[in-house]
């Protein structure tokens, strides 16, 4: 491999770009067998995996996770072949949807094979995710690549080892093989850079398939991974989940191991990213979480809790109570997402486990000021600096955000005053959550609470490219620190969601969400998949697995299917 | 009561002072029966509560709160009974070493007349700390009374309601009854302030007890109180408890709440404060922290972990392994001290279940350096007019830390970079204990490793006044937020402790803290407590009591009674 040309190097923004593109193309030729000529792209690209990969291919790359884990660990699919059958998959979603920045076939193999001979030597696997592949968002360092986190000025940088997340993964058998696309800053619910371009939505390219971690929901959605990683700071992850019809989990902060990513805002600790999986199967993301915890991660990475993964039942003996969130109060989500909302609802009452009420939004207005203050609670500096100092342009949703009117340049005392803000917001939400208790235990302590609150993932489906403005409906629960879960439900029917309501917009967000609706209409969204969101209080991620574990089962998602 | 004289009332910071005194001398003049005229007060007050008390009164406030918590909850003692020794004992301390700010007659007479009558109607006590009497640091708010935090210009800011831990604690049947003295700013390990003048050690008046829960350290250890509620974010519990020959316990963060305390840093969370007991037992320490766990305070306080305290045996069929910080590298501790560690790890090796090893220090003056810059992100603008405000002048030790060499007025970028240096060391001392693994779990966690720290609880026994100037011993646990339990073990032997050694400093902290032994000796410190710490990993805390409890049981800590 050549050295990487950079802007340290002399180079210009445009001379990185086209190497960084050269050297992501000349992975894609090393795949083999070589994918054919394709058609032109349609609207969906889904059934032009099912016209170029074979039989087997299509059958390997559409499988769960919790599948391939039993057949790879029983020697009935070698570790070779799932992941050739990945590689051609992902390759195949590169040319389609623009979602790969460097496959990684050689390693990949090299590593397949290792996995194979360790099973035929040792009769068992190496450990629970013996031969799974695992695609990467790019940001999550890897050792002797390259580390750019969306930002040209940063192409040159190389991880010295892999990201603390990736150290666990492999020791428990883990294949990586691609390394997935982000937009500049990483701080877009979309994905376009200048070193990668524009990733499109695998089931309507006129569609963005969400981000920061877009790359990933483009190729999980595609089918190109069965289980990614992305990051989280407003909606990374559960943005390109929902948008592509895949699960995808932010956890709690603390959880999961964050050392050896690169970003900007290093060192700002106000608003807390994190690490997740996007996946093909609830199990997927679940077996994912569970199996880097069980590796106790907290030893190495200090900042982590030393929570293991609680396999308690809940709701043993009593019903599920789930708060409906049908309209943050300040976005009103377009006519899909309350057709689904409707539909799951609908059939969770019919359910006697199963407590539905309503979910009152407590000031999400505040919440959006607060995070996306924090957010650049340097001003927006170090963001700013990292785009321009290689002189590339500002793509438009970096200015929307950087830029957005409630950044403010910090002293450090007015930051402590925005954190007194934040926690009172916090102190006051819970508060919020504890007047849902029925009864009060011995000590004093609420009982009888709402268990989750079910609501939409965005205030729509995948939006148009460059139209992903607001972030409330996944920002809010990063202020807040819950985790949250998204999952598939249905697809935007243009029959069923052709609505023509006449609706008065309460506020600038809400009239711009609505005009996109009203530009653009059941039409200009269709085929493409609908998702929810589940969310639970700080730190009950496994709460909220199982919650959504058991409606799952009660009531049959996703009622579409999108292959 | 009268309004209280503030500084926005146009009062000067002497008439605040005035009115302040005076307030807390009317509170102790309505201590029934009225305290004797006292004999001078000589080196160690401990015998002229002997001298005051009655045999009732000594025999009530010198035992232990799981021995008090039994005799309430089954009526041999009542609440009443119970609190008129401890306001008595507390009214003496008092006049003898200065540590309270208020007592609390009528409150805590109406309460303990309440819960005596609870008992009497329900047959059963109210709660697990039934009528135990609990005393206050002074920042903890307390509804409708006074909250300064050591800063005459807050002088007037009145809590709206108790502090959420007192919430909880009032809950299970606890009697507050007395508000205990700080430092100015909060930011000593001593306690003197010019609200409340100087506060001094009961076993030896010309030495500090220590702080800034340096009130409570004094109170607790002449026995005015056997629970008291301390603050700690360098070693303000531990050197208190560590002065005053009680035990004393600083949790990991985000266990005990911590809403409702006034301090100058609100919104600070590059070194987070933590919350604990001062007791006469250890079991007081646990009860206090189990029983405050016990009531979930995560559900109305976000920010704490859903922890429930850990009962498991964590050395069921293996050894307790013990390492042994002798000296922190930076400032050799004094004789006593050092003897006081020989004596115990000499007792601990003999032990075939205890495996002792060597601690060496990993940069403890980087540490320092961290720490002693991120107190005052801010560049110390919040606490320098905090102070200057109201006109009061500088106490020596408010410029020691405020003014330390460390502090820089920071960016928010320049802050941000610091978090990654405290993040980076705390992965390296991670790093650094994980290397005393002795194997490698199936996902490759570290095993075997030291259990717990034991360690000095400062460079010496209580300082002289206004000499406690090396906080390393303490706050390099707050650094890493270890949780760290402070436990008696001996007194200062003018015999044995005179130690004429030539000691060459390392550099100037050390070179100031060994003359502090060479100019007073032995006999400078006669008759005080030597203390030692017992410090745990990162949200280790239930192992750290469990481990000292072993440790007590097997070498019958203390050596030395202090009554």
């Amino acid at each position: 491999m050549s050295a990487i040309v950079t802007i340290a190097s002399g180079a210009s923004w445009q001379e990185v770009v086209a190497d960084r593109q050269k050297h992501r193309d000349a992975t894609l030729a090393e795949v083999e067998p070589t994918l054919p000529s394709l058609p032109p792209v349609s609207l969906n690209t889904l059934p032009i995996a099912k016209a170029v990969l074979t039989a087997d291919e299509i059958k390997i790359t559409e499988s769960v996770v919790e599948k391939l884990v039993v057949q790879l660990a029983e020697g009935q699919l070698s570790a070779t072949t799932v992941i050739k059958a990945f590689l051609r998959r992902a390759a195949l979603a590169q040319k389609l949807t623009n979602c790969v920045t460097e496959l990684l076939s050689s390693r990949a193999l090299e590593r397949a094979a290792y996995l194979d001979d360790y099973l035929k030597s040792n009769g068992k696997p190496i450990g629970p995710l013996h031969g799974i592949p695992i695609s990467i968002k790019e940001h999550i360092g890897m050792k002797t690549l390259d580390l750019n986190g969306g930002y040209i000025s940063f192409v040159g940088i190389t991880s010295t080892e892999d990201a603390h997340i990736l150290q666990i993964l492999w020791k428990v058998g883990a294949v990586f093989y691609v390394r997935t696309t982000q937009p500049q800053s990483l701080m877009h619910l979309e994905t376009s850079s200048n070193i990668c371009g524009v990733t499109t939505n695998p089931f309507n390219t006129t569609l963005t398939p969400g981000g920061s971690s877009g790359g990933e929901g483009a190729l999980v959605g595609f089918r190109g991974s069965c289980l990614g990683i992305g990051t989280d700071i407003g909606g990374s992850i559960r943005s390109p989940a929902a948008n592509c019809g895949v699960y995808g989990m932010k956890p709690t902060s603390g959880r999961l191991p964050m050392e050896g990513l690169i970003a900007a805002e290093a060192g700002a600790e106000h608003i807390v990213p994190t690490i997740g999986p996007l996946s093909t199967s609830l199990e997927g993301c679940k077996l994912f979480i569970k199996t880097i915890i069980d590796a106790k991660p907290w030893f190495k990475e200090p900042s982590l809790l030393p929570f293991p993964w609680k396999e308690e039942d809940f709701f043993e003996g009593r019903k599920l109570k789930v708060a409906v969130l049908w309209d943050d109060g300040v976005v009103k989500p377009h006519p899909p997402v309350t057709r689904a909302l409707k539909q799951v609802v609908g059939k969770l009452k019919l359910d006697e486990n199963v407590e539905v009420v309503e979910w009152k939004p407590y000031k999400h207005d505040l919440a959006w000021q607060i995070i996306a203050n924090l957010y650049f609670a340097d001003g927006g500096i170090a963001a700013t600096k990292a785009i321009d100092s290689s002189g590339e342009p500002w793509r438009p949703l970096s200015h929307h955000i950087i830029k957005n009117p409630h950044v403010e340049a910090h002293t450090v005392l007015s930051l402590h005053q925005m954190i007194v803000k934040r926690n009172t917001y916090r102190t006051e939400y819970a508060s919020h959550w504890n007047s849902t208790a029925t009864s009060t235990g011995s000590n004093g302590e609420p009982e009888g609470m709402v268990d989750v609150i079910l609501c939409p993932a965005g205030p729509g489906v995948a939006p148009k490219l460059d139209t992903a403005k607001w972030w409330g409906y996944t920002s809010q629960w990063n202020v807040l620190d819950y985790p949250a879960l998204i999952f598939p439900v249905d697809k935007v029917d243009v029959e069923k969601d052709r609505i023509d309501e006449k609706y008065e917009p309460r506020n600038d967000w809400d009239k711009e969400n609505w005009g996109f609706w009203e530009k653009y209409g059941a039409e200009g969204y269709k085929e493409t998949p609908i998702s929810l969101q589940i969310v639970g209080r700080r730190y009950e991620d496994e709460k909220v697995v199982q919650a959504f574990s058991i409606i799952q089962k009660k009531i049959g998602l996703p009622f579409a299917g999108y292959l």
